[in-house]
């Protein structure tokens, strides 16, 4: 019977140990605790990344560290250490923006603009999930950011950049990169008066007309 | 004759203690002891407000000590106390946006765009002054940061709003402001390839078609 759990479903990483075990019996084992431990081992992975987004979302670099993050996933410095090496490899792992990315540019380019502010909007109202997008506002990483700033622009804008036609594609994808980043920072940051009361039908309404020529190849200085 | 010293021509604050001391005798005092204490004490609340500001810029409110601003400012943590009162008090007085916002918006209505274009790449490029926009990027203090978002939100945004004729002025400011902030995001934060090779009147051309329609009262949705 296969393994239905999302936690494994989801990981593409290799599991070190489990390939020298034995196959378990399903049908004479009905505590399968070999087949269980890798799946515990996901799951503390996941656990830790995400100790280490919410530390380094709220404290500086230097500010962070293995022990603090090891707390708030429940696991042992130890193993934190052994899953990610160093602190600075968990940091490099946490400003990875492929997968944001991916979702973000999710839709037909005709329609790609509305996508886009609908799901950044969707992210940052529902606090569902890490807000990796948001992430790029902050100032405390600097010294260290070189990284997570290369990631951002291979990840990000450079993916963009690759889908849209006409010239200046690379500038026109870091414009419209802005403008996502300014509305984010107006909704989640500044907290924005009246763009946080329209719903986000109404706010995509308004920011397509900025962003959708950015995308269709209509330089805006020709407008 | 005038004093000449730009730190005290810039400063508004009032002299506590100078009103009541007899005016220097130019000639005949070379050494004039009296009236530099009053000009120490400003210059050591500037270096003490420039402390903080670099402090809050780079570690979470949380992480912050007023003997780390002290040690930094090069006083005791005593004068910081005694010239700001608290942590708290130091932060509101960091998260004050009048004399940028003052700046920023130092224009005629038809060359504005233009104007709060250049003027942030001017003070983003040059590192001459504390980056106070920029600032509002910061994810780390949103615990604390109801105060500082309600000044960005008053005398940056309502500042704007009340420059702008037509209708819907707050959420075009609101846009508006998005949109520069997200500029500022782009050249401080995420350091763009083709943006920052630009020039400043160039990265201007690119963002007046997007700024000045939201200046002058045309609505986004109606281009």
């Amino acid at each position: 019977m296969p393994d239905p759990s999302p936690a494994s479903s989801r990981s593409a990483r290799p599991r070190p140990s489990s390939r020298n075990l034995p196959a378990p019996s399903p049908t004479t084992d009905p505590v399968p605790k070999r087949t269980t431990r890798p799946r515990d081992a996901d799951a503390r992975r996941a656990d830790i990344l995400a100790a280490a987004r919410r530390a380094f979302a709220r404290h500086a670099y230097a500010d962070t560290t293995i022990a603090a993050i090891a707390e708030d996933a429940g696991v042992s410095p130890a193993l934190v250490m052994k899953y990610y090496g160093t602190k600075e490899n968990l940091f490099t792992q946490v400003f990875t923006f492929d997968a944001d990315a991916t979702a973000l540019f999710d839709a037909p380019l005709d329609s790609l603009a509305r996508h886009m502010v609908l799901h950044l909007l969707s992210t940052q109202r529902g606090q569902t999930r890490d807000p990796i997008l948001r992430i790029a506002f902050s100032r405390h990483h600097l010294e260290l950011g070189g990284q997570a700033r290369a990631n951002f622009r291979a990840q990000v804008i450079d993916a963009l950049a690759a889908r849209l036609p006409g010239p200046s594609a690379p500038l026109r994808a870091e414009m419209a990169t802005g403008v996502l980043l300014g509305l984010g920072a107006l909704y989640a940051t500044v907290q924005a008066d009246q763009l946080t009361r329209l719903n986000p039908d109404e706010v995509a309404d308004l920011y397509v007309p900025l962003l959708q020529p950015l995308l269709c190849g209509e330089a805006p200085a020709d407008r």
